[in-house]
C-alpha cells in the first residue's frame, strides 16, 4: 500500500489496542491514612534481623550486579520447594518449582504459554479481579463460571462449565480473593478430572496466593501435585512472607509444565536483587510462619465480632474478610476512610472486604465500623 | 460438549500453544570461564561506594517490604528524566518516563500495548534476535526489513517496507545489536515520517540500549521527542550503568504513550527494591559515565587493532564489536572458549560478537584470536 495520499492522516496518533482505548490502570488507590486494610497486605513490617540479612545478601549480590542474574535462579528455586516441604509436607524437586516478579507475573506465564488468541480461560466468580486482566494481556478469551451463594463452588457447576466452554487453564483462587474461601480438595480433583477430558488438554492452576492462612485441616492442592501434571499451584512472598514489596511470586507443577514457562519468560526475568532478597527472607521462615499463626488467630477473632455486630461474614482462610451486606456500602467505605481506616470496596454489591491487622489496626476498624454502621 | 466418552484422553495432556513447541528458552550459554565477552555486560563490577549505598538504600526498603511498592514510582521516573536530561540535553518530565525489569519488558509492554494479534511489528535485520520473541509473545506478526551490506539503514528502504507493511510498531536498534551501528537522525526522521504515515498509526521505538556508548557527535534520538508523539526512546541501566543483575529498563516518550503503557503493566510490576536499588546507583551516574569514556576508548582501540589484523569490522558505537568474516566462526568461537575467552556466535554467517571488556579482558582476547585465527 502507498500512502503518500493520507495527507489526512495526523502526525503520530497511536495504534493502541481498541480493547484498551479508555480503560484506566489497574489498581486500588494508594493512599496515606494510619489504617491500610485495603490490599491484604501483612501488617508485620520485616524484623530488623530479617532487614539486616536482606541487606547484607543484596550487597553481595551488588558487587557483582555488573553481570546478568542467573536465568534459571535454581539456587532460590531449590529454597523454595524446601520451604514448601516444611509448609505442606509435599516433597518438590527444583524442576518442579518456578518463580517470577509477583505471582501476576507467573499468571501471566501461565497464559503465554497455554492460552492466547482463540482460547479461553475459565474461573468462577466473584473471583480476584486481575484474572480478566491476565486474560486481555494475553488475548485469551474470559469466562466466569459462577459460585454459590455462600461463595462455595459446586462440583457440578465447575464440571459443566469445563465441559461446556472446553477452557485451556482453569484458574481456581483458593482461598479465594475477595471472599476467603477455600477449595475442599474434593472440587479441586472434580475440576483436575473434568480439565483432563479437555479435548487438546487443559491446565488447572490453584492460586494459593493466601494458601498459609488456611486454617488447621484445610489441605494444600500442592498435595495433589503428583498425580497430576496438568495441575500447577502459585504462591507469593506477598502475604505470609509480609514481602508485597519485593515482588516474588511462584508456583509448583510437573517439571514438563514448568519447562513450557520457561520458554516464554522474558530472559533474565528474576533480577539478582530479587532472587537475593527472596533467598534471605527464606531463611528466616520459622519467625515468620509464627506470625501468620497469630494474624489467622486474628482474623478468627474478627470473623466472630463481625458476626456477634450481626453482619454477614463469609468463611475466611485468608488474610482478609469479606463483610456486609450494606445497602450503600460506598457510605460505609467511606466513613471509615474519613476516620482514618482504608478497606476495599471490592466484591459483590453490598460486601466490603478488611483486611486483617494488627490488634490496633483492627481496634480501630471495628471502632469506626461501629460509628459508621451504627452497631 | 459433553466428555463422558472422551476415555481415550490421557490424563493432563498440556495444552501447550502449537508455536512454541519444540522452543528452546532463549539465551546465550551462561559458562563460568575467565574472560566473559559474549552479553555485552560492563566489565566493571559496581565500585564500594556504589554498593554500600545500594545496600543502604535496600535496607531502608526492606523496613517496608510488607507494603505493595508505589505503583507509579514516580520518585525513580524523575531522576531518571533527571540523568537522560543531563546525558543527552533532552528536558523531560515525569510522565515521559517509564520503567521495567529490564529494557525487554519495556518492549514487553509496548508491543501488549500497540501491537497483538492482526497487527505487524517491523525492524530490520540483522538487529537484536530477542525482537521476534517479543513479537511471538504478544502474538504479534514479525516481519524483518533489510540492513545495507554495511548494516546502515537505508531511509529509502525503511520507507517502503513501512509503507508496505503498514506496522503498528516499528523497532529500531541504534546503536543496532549485534552490529554496533547507529543510526543518524536523518535515518530516523524518515523512520518516523513514514510511520506518521501508515494507517491507524505507527509507534516507532528507537532502542538506545547501548545509547551511551555512542560516538562523539552521534545523536540520540531523545533529541526527536518533543516533535514526535509516536517516538518512544528505550534506554537500560544493564550496560552504561553496569546494573545488568539489577533488571532495570525504561522508556521515553509523550505522556500519552506511556499512558498506554500503564494499562497493560502488571500493577507493582517494579519492585520497591528494583526501585532502590536504580535510584542509588543513578545518584553515581558521574563516576559511571568516566566508566563509559573509558570503555569507549578501548572499543576504539580495539576496532583499530582488529583492522589492523586485516578483518572486516563493523562500525561501532556500543560496547561490543562485531567482527569477520571467517570460513568456520563456530572454530573460531570454539577456540577462543578453549583459551578462557567467551564471545559470541551471532550475527550473519561468519561475523563473530566480542564485548568490550578491561584491558586485561582486551590482552586477553587479542592473545587468543591471535593463535586461534593465525593472525
Amino acid at each position: 500500500m502507498t500512502s503518500d495520499l493520507d495527507t489526512e492522516q495526523p502526525n503520530g496518533v497511536l495504534p493502541l489496542r481498541p480493547d484498551l482505548v479508555g480503560l484506566l490502570p489497574y489498581g486500588a488507590p494508594q493512599l496515606d491514612v494510619p489504617h491500610l486494610l485495603n490490599v491484604n497486605e501483612n501488617p508485620y513490617a520485616p524484623a530488623p534481623d530479617v532487614v539486616a540479612d536482606i541487606a547484607e545478601a543484596v550487597a553481595r549480590a551488588a558487587a557483582g550486579l555488573n553481570r546478568y542474574p542467573d536465568r534459571d535462579f535454581e539456587d532460590l528455586r531449590a529454597d523454595l520447594a524446601g520451604y514448601l516441604r516444611v509448609e505442606s509436607g509435599v516433597e518438590l524437586t527444583t524442576d518442579q518449582v518456578w518463580a517470577a516478579n509477583g505471582s501476576n507475573e507467573i499468571m501471566l506465564h501461565v497464559l503465554q504459554a497455554f492460552g492466547g488468541p482463540g482460547r479461553t480461560v475459565l474461573s468462577f466468580a466473584p473471583t480476584y479481579s486481575m484474572y480478566p486482566e491476565y486474560a486481555r494481556d494475553t488475548f485469551t478469551g474470559w469466562v466466569a463460571g459462577r459460585r454459590e451463594a455462600d461463595f462455595s463452588l459446586d462440583p457440578d457447576v465447575a464440571r459443566a462449565a469445563i465441559a461446556e466452554h472446553a477452557p485451556s487453564v482453569v484458574l481456581l483462587a483458593s482461598p479465594n480473593n475477595p471472599t476467603g474461601t477455600a477449595l475442599p480438595a474434593t472440587t479441586v480433583l472434580a475440576v483436575l478430572d473434568a480439565a483432563a477430558r479437555v479435548p487438546g488438554g487443559c491446565v488447572v492452576v490453584v492460586d494459593e496466593a493466601y494458601g498459609e492462612f488456611r486454617r488447621t485441616g484445610v489441605p494444600s492442592a500442592l498435595e495433589l501435585l503428583p498425580d497430576h501434571p496438568h495441575l500447577a499451584v502459585s504462591r507469593t512472598m506477598s502475604k505470609a512472607f509480609g514481602l508485597a514489596g519485593a515482588r516474588v511470586g511462584y508456583l509448583a507443577a510437573a517439571p514438563a509444565l514448568v519447562d513450557a514457562l520457561r520458554v516464554v519468560r522474558l530472559p533474565y526475568h528474576l533480577s539478582a536483587v530479587t532472587q537475593a532478597v527472596a533467598r534471605a527472607a527464606l531463611r528466616h521462615a520459622p519467625a515468620l510462619m509464627a506470625q501468620v499463626g497469630s494474624l489467622r488467630d486474628e482474623r478468627d477473632a474478627l470473623v466472630v465480632w463481625l458476626r456477634g455486630q450481626g453482619l454477614t461474614v463469609a468463611d475466611s482462610d485468608a488474610n482478609f474478610v469479606l463483610f456486609g451486606l450494606f445497602d450503600d456500602r460506598h457510605a460505609i467505605w467511606q466513613g471509615l476512610l474519613d476516620r482514618g481506616v482504608l478497606i476495599r470496596e471490592v466484591g459483590p454489591d453490598g460486601w466490603l472486604r478488611v483486611s486483617v491487622g494488627t490488634p490496633k489496626d483492627m481496634v480501630a476498624f471495628k471502632n469506626a465500623l461501629s460509628e459508621v454502621a451504627g452497631l
